[in-house]
């Protein structure tokens, strides 16, 4: 059922009102990846499984270098000394399995891989502490309070997009995660089941092309803007971060703190800005 | 910014064309849960934090339940013995941490805690693992093959949740859930930022009520129907998983194999049915 490219052919039932007809469609490929961290301490080296995703297959290593950027687990490429698949028992495991080797120097801060860095902060687990977390973790760009883009230039993102995503079209399943300058020129592209893994596998190829900070870019995401999403592109340096979709309390609460404009409801020649205004020009 | 009901009101900025109008508007609010299990080893009381998940606050007891029980923590309803609001430093923070205390005799696998079930299968992480996982973990009812609904009843049933998903209207930013009986009607709904939370609080909900398994019922959901969402369905017994979204390779593997229907693309008199058929009735 399955194929390289991220979709799957299978046969359905299509009921429209009381007809049903078998057809062809296809579906979106949803696969587990575990990210295994390579490192050294006390002069040996180490293996660690830390997180098993489910995502659609391909652009593995951007996403886990996207993924362990925007979780802290490391600050740059440069940091990678090496991607290999490790032997696994079986072989179509061996495509779920990435390993990632870090260089010798590089400190690994285990505590942070246990995920708990909400509960560690001062006030417990509230939305400050949250933002707080995220605040420590990233250094920051200072933004330019000046105008960057044209509003016209925003209301062309999400046919680009749409165009890109030649696969969403076929199953219906993939957010997508897009790259642009301020001119509205589309610079990169990924796509994948879980938004989460889009956002990461964009900024992954972003810093193997050494685009980080991405404070004069804009990052365009097919779905909705929570906290996480918005967290990643805080990391990232993300200028201005436009969903199709709604963002939320807590992702308008920490655009706000990051300086970053945050849009929502981006689509047929409307959106509504959330934070930081004065950074989209009208004329 | 906040309210008890789940959405924030705020102050945004909207862009039609080239005109910026200012505008109130409505987020749902999205803050950190901290799930704490309460339990006894060795003849001591232990508590442990064992999830930190962002959610629209409200109904925490229901989600909490549906998280423990789908994450194969707990079996029932009847080995929680109290649910409270521990004492923590800031008062915001008390609302954001559920401690769930089980009955003495309740044997916790803290293994599972860490969450590594996929891996600890015989063949590593693949699909077949994660459907080999959901398949060791729950006692899935045996369906009968005959029908079970019509497919008039499953046209109306988006317009019966959106019709209770009153808060979804003035936000556009909450996932819905809602159980059905076979005649369509309308039981128990939930929504929540996170799509994986309103599915956890219906199921909740149901445990509570001692409707489990869920094996002559609708669920349905407002969203996609990934692998996880019909993992927590399977768990639940549910013989019918309808989505307004898309489904995926291994969503469908999984319904497959635990004799579960799966409908995608619910909408506008028209689904797609992806596993047995047989279930839906035409007349």
């Amino acid at each position: 059922m399955k194929n390289k490219t991220g979709i799957a052919k299978t046969e359905i039932t299509r009921v429209t009102g009381r007809v049903a007809s078998p057809l062809n469609d296809y579906l979106v490929v949803e696969e587990p990846l575990e990210i295994r961290l390579g490192f050294s301490k006390n002069g040996a080296r180490h293996q660690k499984p830390i997180s098993v995703t489910m995502r659609t297959p391909g652009h593995d290593e951007e996403l886990a270098l996207g993924f362990l950027f925007t979780e802290g687990i490391i600050k740059s490429n440069e940091q990678i000394s090496a991607f290999s698949r490790p032997t696994v028992r079986w072989k179509e495991a061996r495509e779920n399995v990435l390993l990632v080797e870090l260089h010798d120097d590089v400190v690994v801060d285990l505590g942070r891989l246990e995920r708990n860095f909400y509960t560690s902060s001062s006030c417990g687990v509230c939305g400050k502490a949250s933002i707080e977390a995220v605040r420590v973790q990233g250094q920051w760009e200072h933004h330019e309070p000046l105008p960057l883009l044209q509003a016209d230039v925003l209301h062309t993102l999400p046919s680009a997009l749409a165009q890109e995503q030649s696969i969403f079209d076929c199953t219906g399943g993939l957010h997508g995660a897009a790259l642009f300058d301020a001119n509205g020129q589309l610079l990169l592209s990924r796509e994948d089941v879980g938004r989460h893994n889009a956002l990461d596998k964009l900024i992954g190829i972003a810093m193997q092309q050494n685009l980080l900070p991405l404070n004069n870019k804009i990052v365009l995401v097919s779905g909705r803007a929570g906290f996480e999403l918005v967290q990643k592109s805080a990391l990232a340096g993300v200028a201005v971060l436009a969903a199709v979709g709604a963002p939320t309390s807590l992702s308008v609460a920490l655009a706000d703190e990051a300086g970053m404009t945050l849009v929502g409801f981006l689509r047929n020649g409307q959106f509504n800005v959330y934070t930081y205004p004065e950074r989209i020009m009208l004329h």
